[in-house]
Formats: C-alpha cells, structure tokens, sequence
C-alpha cells in the first residue's frame, strides 16, 4: 500500500480536538480510502470519519464546503499539493508518493534521448527529481527544471491546467522528459512548449515519443474547431468546483460572442459530463471554461464540438497557432 | 412548450434589481432552458443568465449555494414545489403544470376501480385533482384525498420520499389512483399504504393495477435483504445535497451495526451513482440515507447490496414488514 502518513493524520486530529473529519481521495486512490479511515479510527475511536465518494481530478477540487455543510471540522485532502489558498475549514494535504524508480527504464533508453533535456513530474513522482537529474547528468546531459509558478508547488511539477515550470526553460532544451504514466501530461507540455517531449513510463516500462500523439491530437482539435466555425449558438460552461470557476473569462467570451452576432448561454456545472450535456444538444457548440483536461482527454464523448477558450479564438480568428488553456 | 411563467420571472427579476440570476430544471425540463434564458434575456438585456445543468431530481436538490458562489444573486427552480425552508440566496419555485387531461382515459376504464378511491399526484397534475375527483364522484365514485404534510405542499400530493397524503386516509379507501406517468410514485403509494394502487397514465393512455409490479419488487428487495444478511462491512452513504443530508440517521445506524460488530464506513456524496460508489466494491453492504429512490430504481445497477435504511432494519432483525424510506 503507498504511505498515507497515518500517525501524522492521528497528530493533527489529536491536536486540533477534531470530532468529525472528511477524507478526500482521488479516483485513482479512493480504493484505499476505507483501509485508511480503519486505520485511523482504531487510534480515534470516538472521531467521525466521514469518507467523500465524489470524483476527484485535482487539488482544485476540494469538497471542504460540502464537507462542512456535514459537520465536518477538517479536510484531508490525498494525493495532491495544495493549490488553493482559501478554503472553509482547515484542509490538509496528504501529498502521495509514488514507489515507481525509473532509473532501470532510463538504463535500458538512454540513446533516445537528446543531449539538453527539460524534466517535468506530477506531484506522485516529485520526489524522483533529484535522483534522475543526477543520474542523468553522470551520463552526459544537460538537465534544467524550471521554477513553480502560479498553481503549481515544487521545482519540475506540472499540472493539466499549468505547465509554467516547463515553459520556463523550453528555449534552453532540445527536448522534455516527463517521468510518469499516461499521455495527458507530457502531451501538454508538448503543446504547451513546441518542443519534443518523451514520457518515461514507470508502468509500461518504457520511454516514448509524443510527437505522433501531438500530430494525431492536433488533427483532431483542428477537426473540431472548423466544425465550430459555423456555429450559430454557443453554451460557455461555467465551472462549479473550487478552483475551477472562471466566470469572468465566460463573460468575456459572451460579450465577444455578441459582437460577432452569435447567440450564447452561460451553462454551469459541477461534473461536466457527456450525460449533463446532453439535454443542450441543440446548440451547435460548447466552450469549456472549467478544467481544460475535459475538453483535451473527453471531447470526443461530447455530442457537441466542445472547444477549450484559447481554441474558440482560433475559431473566432483572434488567433493563428494552437495554445494550451492554462489556469 | 409548457408554460414557464416568463413574464412573472421578468417582473421578480426586475423588482428586485437582480444583476445575475440562475435557472435550474429537473432533467425533463432541462431541454426547454435556453429557450427560457433566451426570453428572459430579450427582455432584460442586461442580466446576466446562468443555467445549471447538474442533475436535478427534485426541490430537495437546489442548487443555490452553487450559483451563489458563482454571483447569482437569486435562483428560479423550475418544476417542483417548494419544499426546504432554508436558502443561501433567494429561491423562486416555478410549477411548471403539465398539460395532459385525465378524463377520456377514465371514461375508457372506470370499470377497472373500486368504489372508494384515493387520489394522489405529483405537483406536475395537482391542478387536475379537482376535475377527476368530480368526474369519479358524478360517477358513483367515494374520492378521497389527503391533506399535505411535511415536504407536500398541496392536498393529494406525494413525493418520492414522502407518501404522507396517501397514508392518512388509507384506512378509508379500497385502492389509489395515481394520476402520472412512470411506475415509481404509484409502487412507492401501494407499498406505503398496503393498498392496491391504480396508475392513471397519460402518456400511455391506460389505467394499470401496480399489484404485479409491487410483488416483483418486493421478490427483488427480499433477494437483497437475504444478500445482506451476512454482511460483514457496510458503507453508510450520507447524501450531500441540501434536502438529502441525514447524517444522524447514518451515525445511528453505525452505532447499532457496530453493537453488532459489523464493520461500517460513513461515505458522502452528491451523486450516488454506480460509477462513484464502486471504489467501496469491498464492502459487503451499502446503505443508502439519502434519496430514497436511489434504493428504488437503481439499486440493481450497484455492485454492493445497496438499502434503505428500513430494509436494513429487516436485516438487522428489528423489523418484519417491508416499509418505505420516508423523509
């Protein structure tokens, strides 16, 4: 099982005089959630230990309010940094690691790569920097990682909303490495960046190019916006969740809508799913201001062409290259 | 189109000065919400208009504190009577009434109802009460309804999680005519009352005893209860939305599960659904203390036995006959 820092959990209860609590996973934990309410209760026997079955995609979600709205006193909050600054009742982050090495998957590939290489994680594997870096370095790279900036905590860390950290330093590498499982990622620092990024996987067990993913994805989007460029009616969906709502960029896009004489709806909305969506059907398309991870992984799920903001600009030729819509 | 009452929302609106408004409607009415917004923009040009589009099952479920944290500076709730008391911002209950006529189906069928009947709906056909019970009682007919208690709002009206009406005047009648489509509310009256139950149906233009269905429900409701039995873990699911939430009867029953030394976990949520709740797939047994329907109309969907909280009292030996979950 990975370290749920149990006795620090029971500290902070104990400390606080905590009579009820929340526990928030993501969906990729929640299976451990009840092994780790057991756990806890069996040091607290009298707490209340509520255990929250929402999904969960990020830090920007937290269910503090709702939560609250039970009674609880705190929120635990796993597998993510912190990322929001306020929130209703004292939140905790238990940021999970992840056991994966990947210096025996980089043995095995090291002629993959070129010599300046930028390397990028998630929160899970940020405690693997140091030692790849290092690895690499006595190999004969050049290794850069670029600041935290705005959501984002650790030196390295990107996020599906905010890939600042590799920005940064794209004009110093020939290439990224990003150490994690999954495409969605180290495809964004692909877009996000112009540059070649390479996934080192730790659990299929390989290193691989996203440059055919980025040319497949693109064709995609490109389908996508030129389908929209005939719409004549617009929902702009709204984000309910903490860290997600961006009503004031909706706005934006329904003034600019206006003036282009198309007709639009302010749609908000907690879990942005195809089966919500469905009942507006009829509007020719949707523009999704709340995570961008919807549009770029379940777009093709939608009824609708469901377009990121910096993508409506493309269809509305305020711009020419694609762009990443970052938080 | 069903009336929305445009004009009284505009002039609300307009007496109260309301910058940014919210409009939520029950997933069948959800088709019609642009066009709503659509009326309600032309006439004030300047409000800003959101529309939710989370699930909506009834007035129990608003979505005020969402659309407050979003700037809505009040909320129209479409298709429902009032039912909570309390709201972040205010709330306005449009009725929306659903245009079918009861009348050319009795005449077809009055054959198949017993002299003393007890008539109930939903809010949707509340204003045909009057006109069926005239129409029975110039035919021979003894019609009773009940008044509103609790949740109800109107004489002769039921809810999901409240068959009160129908209850208090069971003793004085040899069935029920539900007026209303769908088999829930009429199987919900039969069960709460020990009545046979009639559903006047106006969609497919019949009248149905519920007889057939109530005892393959109960067949089906018995299986899980035996399922159960030997349940070794449970997860208690406390519901988050605002008319949902009843974590004193879920710590209750974790109290008496764990007198039993059974194993049982509180989990919350907004949404109960088969994808959210199979993370707790280790659990032997789920109970449900949120909407009642859940249990009714999806339990087959879920992994885990899922309960009402009186089935589980059958369960647990505290209780013989098979009684509705009522709020």
């Amino acid at each position: 099982m990975y370290k749920f820092e149990i006795d620090k959990i029971v500290e902070i209860i104990k400390r606080n005089n905590y009579r009820v609590v929340s526990l928030q996973f993501p969906d990729g934990l929640r299976d451990y959630s009840t092994s780790v309410a057991e756990k806890i209760d069996e040091k607290i026997p009298a707490l209340i230990t509520l255990i929250s079955s929402n999904p969960c995609y990020g830090a920007c979600d937290l269910v503090d309010e709702d939560a609250m709205n039970l009674g609880a006193e705190a929120l635990f909050h796993f597998g993510h940094a912190q990322l929001l600054k306020k929130s209703r009742i004292p939140v905790y982050y238990i940021e999970v690691r992840l056991p994966h090495s990947f210096i025996d998957i980089l043995e095995k590939n090291l002629d993959k790569l070129p010599e300046n290489l930028g390397l990028v994680t998630t929160v899970q594997h940020i405690h693997r920097v140091k030692e790849v870096k290092d690895y690499l370095e006595t190999h004969g790279f050049n290794v850069h990682t670029g600041r935290p900036e705005g959501r984002c905590k650790y030196e390295a860390q990107v996020l599906g909303c905010s890939f600042s950290a590799a920005k940064s330093i794209a004009s110093e590498v020939d290439a990224f490495l990003y150490m994690g499982s999954g495409d969605f990622h180290p495809l964004g620092v692909a877009l996000a960046t112009g540059k070649p990024c390479f996934a080192l996987d730790p659990l299929l067990k390989e290193i691989r190019s996203l440059e055919e993913k980025k040319e497949k994805f693109l064709k995609q989007r490109y389908a996508t916006i030129a389908k929209a460029k005939n719409a004549e009616s617009f929902g702009i969906i709204v984000g309910e969740k903490r860290g997600q709502r961006r009503l004031s960029l909706a706005m934006g896009i329904r003034r600019k809508l206006m003036a282009m004489n198309r007709k639009s709806f302010l749609i908000h909305a907690r879990e942005i799913t195809p089966e919500n969506i469905i009942y507006f059907r009829k509007l020719d398309a949707l523009v999704n201001t709340a995570c961008p991870r919807i549009v770029i992984e379940d777009s093709p799920r939608f009824y609708n062409p469901l377009l990121t903001p910096k993508e409506l600009e493309i269809v509305m030729g305020e711009r020419d290259s694609y762009e990443m819509d970052e938080f």
